[in-house]
């Protein structure tokens, strides 16, 4: 692997904001940095090269400044990235900061706080934003800051990695000119009955491939309601535990899904996809 | 980088059909491989493993056959995989075979030629699947295929790697716990303005973020659409050469975007993000 680098400058003709212009320093950018998709999985990981390209362990390596769904999360991700490329500050010495959480009732943290966040990018700190699996801001918290960054005038640039919503719907076989990510159902039976029904409906409708996920524990209580609740023809895939060992995707009419029922595990994250 | 190797057998319980049953070859996997965004851009390439996981060049450098969406760009990717993982096989000796276009009118290749691609799985060789730039079957050719494969009992596994779509909405700060990917919008003016009013609509009814894309010579008159029909304080945000030297995201409100006008480069992919 290379030494740290800093990435090329721009070629593209860009619509932001001069970041260098007046006297003061160069605005730092925000990076959204993957993570893997391991998280809390028992057993030896592997190592990081061997999820996420080298370019995005390069720029994990050299950044200082840090915004982290999980701080102690974020600090094992930096030992993998220092075992495959030594970082370029000590691990105490980089500045990880939470990010808040929504207050109660709303979907984000008050924009002040995100605001002060990002004061480091504004003195030209680059700064990494990072979840606890997979990208930030999709399916994920963070996206509230990604906004306050453009607001601004702060690049952003995602890293690309592991996304597992992507990949199921790769999987799936479903769909993929078409898709919506309609994130996690009612738990309410009723509720989530007439849910599974308006979805299915809207595919049918537009031809739109739904995707889904819950929490791993409910895995099996949504599978067998979007087996009650959906037509038998309806195509439903379920991926479990994708890019660890023994992920798998499976792909089924309803009808079929029935016939030859699965258990699925209640202790690995899975995405649920249906077309109608 | 470590030498090929087997992947670490399944340890969870799977709902595949048995692969090893009877006394017939173990069957052999479609393995979904990511290329490289930089398809088609002028100037020398970065090494493969910087932009894809060593877990993905491993797999790849073992293949010894491939379903392609165009077998000439087949060839460049794996010389680029050579270049840093020796292949397992010379380059001439891989078969190579391009995915059918669909007959016109539909929108898949019939499926008894679809299922004549899969028969080297059958006789227990992994297969893996490509596209010209980012994941296979999803906004490209390639579903059918793994739907295919899902109904001669194959099992398909999705490797991670960049999606343009999935980096454009985690950079844009839009919504990312619920989105859609609609694919182009039409190309006739008057349709093409109901059909961005219906998506506004769409988002604005949901708070769903609504994500197209666009051939690239068409990527400012797609800009321009979008700020005569979109209402003024929609946001909207346009992603432009994602994980290419000087790639960027802008995002603003309409109106925002009118009064800093921006010229989109004619040659190089854009996403495009609307959340009304």
């Amino acid at each position: 692997m290379k030494p740290a680098e800093v990435p090329a400058p721009p070629v593209l003709p860009s619509p932001l904001p001069s970041r260098t212009g007046g006297r003061g320093n160069p605005r730092g950018s925000l990076y959204l940095v993957p993570n893997t998709l391991d998280f809390g999985t028992d057993g030896e990981l592997p190592p990081i090269d061997d999820v996420l390209p080298a370019s995005v362990i390069r720029t994990a390596a050299r950044l200082t400044h840090w915004i982290a769904e999980n701080a102690k999360t974020t600090r094992a991700f930096l030992k993998r990235v220092d075992a495959v490329m030594p970082l370029a500050q000590a691990l105490q010495a980089l500045v990880i900061v939470e990010l808040p959480r929504p207050r109660k009732g709303t979907r984000d943290a008050p924009a002040a706080d995100l605001g002060a966040l990002l004061a480091p990018a504004l003195q030209g700190h680059d700064i990494g934003l990072i979840s606890e699996a997979g990208l930030p801001a999709v399916a994920d918290p963070g996206a509230a800051l990604v906004q306050a960054a453009h607001a601004a005038g702060i690049a952003v640039t995602a890293l690309a990695g592991p996304s597992s919503l992507l990949l199921a719907l790769a999987a799936s076989g479903l769909n993929g000119q078409s898709f919506a990510f309609v994130g996690y159902l009612p738990v309410e039976a009723a509720e989530r009955g007439a849910r599974i029904r308006e979805l299915e409906a809207l595919s049918l409708r537009i031809g739109q491939t739904q995707l889904m996920i819950e929490t791993p524990y409910r895995n099996a209580a949504l599978l067998g309601a979007l087996l009650t609740h959906l037509q038998p023809g309806t195509r439903l895939s379920v991926s479990c535990g994708l890019t660890l060992p023994g992920g798998y995707t499976r792909t089924d009419t309803v009808q079929a899904w029935k016939a030859r029922p699965a258990t699925l595990p209640a202790d690995v994250p899975a995405v649920f996809s249906l077309l109608a």
